[in-house]
């Protein structure tokens, strides 16, 4: 085994497939039955990015859902204490927004390949990778205003910095389904194509930029991140904040009562997630 | 009568009409001939936020415009003494850009409906709302470079902003008229589509965002407002510059030649108006 | 002669042909073979820059190119010293990302007139002017990232800004060709449209532009630089970092081997920059 092996190895994943061709590595993300970010994929996100942080022999990181449905829709909202504690393992604090920022930093580039729902806590993960590229039937959705919360881990602070305040303002307060097509024409994700031709142009695009000299990569990402990449303490603080409004006896009642309505429970509601939200009534 | 109707009734509106429909208030503006901007309807935006501020009755606001032709295609440019003036009752300091900005920093989420032309603090008024959903056949023109002077109430800020440097200069410095297209295009829009799909896109969506906690949408906007708001010395800079530039003997010829032309008096004039700016000459 | 012709006379200009009508000059860009950006053009550019500092005779500047084929597809890599020393001459610094951010603060407004090839500093110094506007068949590509190196005259800072940061790092990790429709997507320029009606566009903006008070326009950039022109300190950094990189012996090889392959020697090959970069492999 390579030392990348015997690191993987050790890694024991258990919701990331890993398969190495040349300097590009393909992350696909495998956590049934939809992909939704709970303790377990957390913890194997932080291995991957602490395994990523010190290895050198991977210059491009491709990732990609093992499920047709689902890239990643949303955090498991009942493990929210245990899946934050995961990504602790990482900073030392528990926040997932934080553990998203690392991966931004990182020297490798990271591209998602995205294909079914992304929402979230999904859409934050796509958010700090440095490029993403949508099929034409994804679907994307920042849910947290439905609930009466904000995104936690950076797609408030992203997506505000990418769409301009007015067009971040609707998809955060509309808690709404975005087709690919709208993502792209909101600079949601770089661009959008058939699902043919996405993975034929994502493995195209990582094996080019892997052939280029190292350090030119890492000097334009590090200058690109001090312009772009939103500033640590802001993240902070919108995980901060998050955490608090999850923690009210309001905010339970609500993620109960989605539940109840499939929220999580039911992959025929997952799909049909935006026109859910919008029967919730706060009032009621 | 409800606290909040008693409230609108004390406000005494001369040029806003009021509909509240559930928690969203659909406000048209109606200020014959063309709702042009000028003291009567300051005053009115000025009682609207005050009051806006100080109610919780209303999640959303609809801005939509009563005249087919016109949505706000500019000030009024004979009375811009009074209407600055109006201005100050809220802030103490006679600026409709700093009157605009506390609207974007209402808790109640603000969205606008165009149709027809809008054109300089018309412009500037739909920039300060939380979004903006555009007619096909609206018409926008920042047309203040034409007279030798700059968007006082917050365009600049906020196109080159949301525009990026270039295609805010374009638009800054061609005082030409923009199709609804190129607008949502460039990104001085959220989206444009049909008349009829606008005005129930924009009814849905404004019910949708009412029925959410209300606790989430202030926090959602107070963040993405600490990062996309054009602070308050900026704004208030520009007014600055365009009032001291609006006193000028240079800038008094311009508009009275303007006027004889048709500006602000015909409105044939004003349905051609990119075309008309490009007739006046400074070194004529 | 008037005062404008003797110093355009006394500029001695090898590379740029100036043509003024009414307040607008035209200057075509025509440094056969292909418009490289080398010792002669970027003398040629700081007399320039130095005349409309100081001569208020002409209020928008329009550039074109002489060569159907190639607008300015890079720097002359054989000459990178002495370019850079040509641009001292102006700020005393020898970088021409300060060179063209004095092109950026100029009163006058500046456009490019895109037809054919556009790369590297060309790319660089078409994101300095005011504006761009592209025919439907140019094509742009930022390739410094294929040499281990980075944009060092602006076109990182400008492409993050105006971008975001996925699609920035697209453009500048992938070193990739893009049509100018991609381009006008991104915003690296203003719009994309048919060669003719590109060349009317341009003029009519332009002299229309001209028309306006000289004093709105220079108040209106003063006023949009300060929000979005990058900072001297970032544009300067840039530009160390990327004379450091082009210095060490690992990039004079990289050089080597490209002009090798056809790099800047032939047309074909400089016509198919983007497919050609791919083949270079840093790990051979």
């Amino acid at each position: 085994m390579s030392d990348f092996e015997e690191k993987v190895a050790a890694s024991n994943f258990k919701t990331l497939r890993l398969n190495r061709n040349g300097k590009v590595l393909f992350v696909s993300i495998d956590a049934p039955p939809m992909n939704l970010l709970g303790p377990a994929l957390v913890t194997d996100l932080v291995s991957l990015i602490d395994l990523l942080e010190h290895d050198e022999s991977c210059a491009v990181v491709v990732f990609t859902s093992a499920n047709d449905d689902f890239f990643i829709p949303h955090v498991d909202v009942l493990k929210i204490k245990e899946y934050r504690q995961a990504a602790a393992r990482l900073s030392g604090v528990p926040s997932i927004g934080l553990l998203f920022r690392q991966l931004s930093l990182l020297n490798v580039v990271t591209i998602a390949q995205i294909e079914g729902q992304v929402g979230g806590a999904g859409s934050e993960f796509v958010l700090a990778c440095d490029m993403r590229f949508a099929s034409t039937d994804a679907r994307f959705l920042q849910m947290e205003c439905a609930f009466g919360n904000i995104p936690g881990a950076g797609a408030l602070q992203h997506l505000t910095r990418l769409l301009g305040r007015a067009r971040a303002l609707e998809v955060l307060l509309s808690a709404d389904d975005f087709t690919a097509a709208q993502a792209a024409e909101y600079g949601w994700v770089n661009r959008t194509m058939g699902a043919d031709e996405l993975k034929s142009h994502v493995a195209t695009l990582a094996h080019r930029i892997s052939r280029f000299p190292a350090e030119g990569i890492a000097t334009v990402k590090r200058r690109v991140n001090d312009i772009a990449l939103p500033p640590m303490e802001a993240i902070r603080k919108d995980s901060d904040l998050f955490g608090e409004a999850s923690q009210t006896e309001a905010a339970k009642l609500r993620i109960a009562h989605a539940v109840e309505l499939g929220f999580q429970v039911s992959q025929a509601t997952e799909l049909g997630l935006g026109a859910m939200l919008g029967r919730l009534d706060d009032s009621e």
